[in-house]
C-alpha cells in the first residue's frame, strides 16, 4: 500500500468480506435466540446488510474496481465469540443478552471502519463513494442504538432475574 | 452460563485478556508509525491501558474471583488488521492513516465490551464493578475521539498527498 487510494481500496475490500460474513452470521444469531424482538432486529439487520452489500459494490464500481472481499481477521474473531456464547449457553434470556452484546460489538467493529471509509474517500475525491457509505454508517448506527436500547429495557432486566 | 452473573465474569475475563493484548501491542504500533502525534497519542493510550488492566484486577476483586483472561478471538483478529497494515506499507503517511483506523477499531470493540459490562455490573447488583469499568469506558471514548481529530486534521491529509 503505497497511496491513500490502496489504503481505501484494502479496508473496502476488508469491510466487503465482513459485511457477507455478517450476512450468514445473523440468521443464526437469530435463530439462536428467544426473544421476539431482538430476532426481529437481527433479521430487520440482515435485511439492511444485503443492502450494504449492494451500496459496497456501487463504491468498487465508482472507483473502477472489482467487488471482491479479503479476509478480515476481526469479522472471524467477533462472530466467533457469538457463536461461543450460544454454545456455551442454553436458549433463554442470558444467551439472549449475550447474543445482543455481541452484535452491538459488530456494530461498533462496522462504525469504525465506515468512518474510516468516509473520510478516505472524501480525501480520495470521491465524494459519491462518500455518500453510499455514509447511508451504510447510519444504519450500522442505528442498529446499535436499537439493540443498546432492547439490551438496557428488556434483555438484561430479563437475565438478571437468572441471578436471583 | 446459566446466570447474568456467569455472563458478567466471561465477558470480564475476554475484555481482561483482550486489554493485556493491547498493551503488547501499543508500543509496537507507536514503533511503526512516523507521525509524532499519532506515536504519542499510541504510547499515552498504552499507558492508560495500564490502568485499565489494574481496574479490572479491582472488579475480579470486588465479585469475589481470580483475575484471568480467556482467549478473545476478537481482539487476536483486531490487533492481526493493524498487524497486516503496517506488513503492507513502508513507514509513512498511509501507513500512519492505517495505523490510527486500525486503533479506532481497537477502541470501538472496547466501548462495545465496556458498555456491556456496565449494564451487567449494575443488573448484577454490583455498582463499584460498574463504576471503575465506567471510568475506563471514558478512556477509550477519548483515545477513539483524539485519533479521530489527528486523523481528520493531519494523517488523511497527509496520506491524501500520496494519492496526488
Amino acid at each position: 500500500m503505497k497511496t491513500m487510494n490502496d489504503l481505501f481500496l484494502h479496508f473496502l475490500q476488508d469491510v466487503y468480506y465482513a459485511e457477507r460474513q455478517i450476512l450468514k452470521a445473523l440468521p443464526k444469531m437469530a435463530a439462536a435466540s428467544q426473544n421476539a424482538e431482538l430476532k426481529q432486529a437481527l433479521l430487520h439487520h440482515r435485511e439492511e446488510t444485503e443492502g450494504h452489500v449492494e451500496r459496497l459494490q456501487q463504491v468498487f464500481d465508482k472507483i473502477g474496481k472489482t467487488a471482491r472481499g479479503t479476509t478480515c481477521e476481526a469479522i472471524q474473531g467477533l462472530i466467533e465469540e457469538g457463536e461461543d456464547v450460544i454454545h456455551a449457553s442454553e436458549p433463554g434470556s442470558v444467551r439472549d443478552a449475550g447474543i445482543a452484546a455481541c452484535a452491538q460489538a459488530v456494530e461498533h467493529y462496522e462504525m469504525a471502519r465506515y468512518g474510516a471509509l468516509i473520510a478516505w474517500a472524501k480525501s480520495c475525491g470521491q465524494p459519491e463513494a462518500a455518500e453510499l457509505l455514509h447511508k451504510t454508517l447510519e444504519e450500522e448506527k442505528k442498529a446499535d442504538t436499537l439493540l443498546n436500547g432492547l439490551a438496557h429495557k428488556t434483555l438484561n432486566p430479563g437475565a438478571a432475574r437468572k441471578a436471583a
